[in-house]
């Protein structure tokens, strides 16, 4: 394992993918970069999910994260946006399968959980304490990179108490 | 224009793709091959998707196919089912799409009538009916191949009716 793990978040959506890079290094995390991905909307459903999936890759091509993380998705709501977010969710977990990332899956509750402290917060409350522990995140930054910022930090997390937990089996 | 035109119908689904190829040389339909793309069901998430969308890349690049066709899919159904199904279809467009394909996507009900000649035919008749219309098909045929089968003779008609239209016009 090296010493400074680069993990890639990823929020998805078909009109916006964000993406979040953050370092951790045992405990510190710091800020890499982040964006959103905004294919055009008048694409074909194909060539929409080509160009999140290419644009993705350029990112990871960029970037060279060690590990990927993505939100769970909810699916409580209309079938037809579930299964939109179904078809945006598969091209951003691709993109990191194909490189030879590790994907792992976290639920909108836990990265809450793991961010805000609470499961119930906000878009506002969850950019507000991605910019506390991040601060050389863009202030400017927009609450899809931010929700991918967190999907980051909750698998920083997550990584940090399984080595732990080995560390005393 | 090629004079023979090969396409690529697809049936997607997380634990079985099927897929089917077809020449198609004026009104002329001939069988090409056909298969079932079962991934491990023991693998995470997004490495599945991965084994679908590579080994759907390798039919393609075997096959040449220069157009493809997707079933829609039916969201009136459980939505975690309809998630799971949104992936697996995200897959099975992206192979095609990265190879420059055009997809084309056709209602359940639109790919059954133009098989067996109505919207309400289960799976049986699909496959009796595909097995006439490609007689060198292999009788021994899964009910997902023979969808798939079905899938690229839709878009062989409405391909042709298409023409029509442009010649008339």
């Amino acid at each position: 394992m090296k010493n400074v793990v680069r993990i890639l978040g990823l929020d998805p959506g078909l009109r916006r993918l964000g993406w979040g890079l953050i370092d951790v290094e045992g405990a510190r995390l710091s800020w890499v970069a982040h964006g959103v991905i905004e294919p055009p909307t008048d694409l074909d459903l194909a060539v929409r999910l080509l160009y999140l999936f290419e644009s993705l890759g350029a990112v990871i091509a960029e970037w060279t994260p060690d590990e990927a993380a993505i939100e769970e998705t909810f699916v409580n709501m209309n079938p037809s946006s579930t299964l939109k977010l179904g078809h945006a969710r598969a091209a951003a977990m691709l993109a990191p399968a194909r490189a030879g990332l590790p994907v792992a899956e976290y639920a909108a509750l836990d990265i809450k959980k793991s961010v805000v402290g609470a499961g119930k917060a906000d878009k506002d409350q969850v950019l507000f304490m991605i910019k506390r522990l991040l601060p050389k995140a863009d202030a400017a930054m927009k609450a899809d990179a931010a929700d991918a910022l967190a999907c980051a930090i909750t698998h920083a997390h997550k990584r940090k108490m399984n080595t732990l937990k080995r560390m005393l089996a």
